[in-house]
């Protein structure tokens, strides 16, 4: 689309997917749609994106996914795929160049069984800034995330390799990094403290293209996530 | 294994895994090990089984499962597979013979979004009983459970198959069908009152060669349910 304008309530549903492209509806700050974008831009997939005013959703936004969640896709054929990492695997199979799942299905079974442990990481991203700010001691919930986060480190150390899949980027690495982007704006970053294989892990991914492609700056993150707290969340921040 | 008696604490490891074999560390009665069950039976895959006592689990077990759950798969190779579905796509990829996931990256993200509403109806089945135990009210919850088993029955009256992924078996289904195979047990058959092209699919399921090698009838079901639900879970029940 013309527009990275959030689309909200009230607004004129989308015309038919242009051919030999595929839509992303999304939402700019949103760490799982970032999952599909950065497997599109990484496999050079030619795509349009939709952002969803996700407070004061469209109507017609519910036909795509009645959840009403980002990521979804939706292809020429108007065929619908939801849930970021079933929309990635989708994107690794229906475009074959540049995979991003290994082959052999232990590998894949390694990525997945990676990303469903990193999936009870994900929560206290979410819980400990919230708990901070209504006063509640944090600690505990801290320990275990440092733990958890110490886990991961283990893991590059003991596999000696510069990504969680080997020694370039494949999926698992792309599932992970949304949230390790935003770690110093959810104020989590103290719990990687004792952890400098994940460090460096995060400063590759840094230089990846579609990382830099489709992250925003410290600031950005800072000043939607603050207008999200306020119930006031500014997807078109800097647009 | 010649013993199908559940393994506990205090219990000798097993020793490697048989070559051409796969093993399957289970517990009789999970409806999650099921699923690993079903697709190993239909896809006529040689295996194994190691029972755990889920109670008082042998210390060796975390050594396979750190989080000490089943199923897991284990290989000659002493590769481990842990989770349900991750250990069901593994051997669906592993052993490519009577593939249960289809070809086409589109059909497999549908399975998969299938897969995923489907878990978020599974708590229902403990939810309610549990529940009902307690004397709380349970209509709303009830409720909740008809709704979304009505979409189920929807969708099969929408595609007009005689399964959820075409007219013969796919991975989908046997993904769900353990926790049918229980309605009676978590007593909320009442929810699939109004459900009558899901009933037909749960009498298909239940002639195929796989649903019949590895259910357990509804008293054996009952007798352990009980046992469990005593604190005292009968893991060898029958034997």
């Amino acid at each position: 689309m013309s527009t990275e304008k959030s689309f909200a309530k009230g607004s004129a549903a989308p015309g038919p997917v242009p051919k030999d492209h595929i839509r992303l509806y999304s939402m700019r700050f949103c760490p799982f749609a970032q999952r599909t974008r950065l497997v599109l831009h990484t496999k050079g997939i030619k795509f349009e994106t939709i952002n969803i005013h996700l407070k004061e959703k469209p109507e017609w936004f519910f036909q795509k996914n009645p959840l009403g969640l980002v990521p979804v896709l939706e292809t020429p054929a108007g065929e619908i795929i939801c849930e970021s990492s079933i929309t990635s695997e989708y994107l690794d199979e229906a475009y074959p160049e540049k995979k991003l799942l290994p082959s052999s299905a232990y590998a894949k079974a390694q990525q997945r069984m990676m990303l469903e442990h990193f999936s009870k990481i994900i929560p206290f991203f979410y819980r400990i800034p919230s708990a901070k700010r209504n006063g509640e001691d944090v600690s505990g919930m801290e320990a275990e995330l440092k733990e958890k986060l110490g886990k991961l480190n283990e893991e590059l150390v003991q596999k000696k390799t510069k990504f969680f899949g080997g020694d370039s980027i494949t999926m698992i690495d792309y599932m992970m990094w949304p949230h390790f982007e935003r770690t110093e704006v959810y104020g989590v970053q103290n719990c990687l403290e004792h952890t400098p294989e994940l460090k460096k892990w995060m400063g590759r991914m840094l230089e990846d293209p579609a990382v830099k492609a489709t992250m925003f700056s410290k600031e950005a993150h800072e000043a939607f996530y603050k207008s999200f707290i306020d119930g006031k969340p500014d997807y078109d921040y800097g647009l």
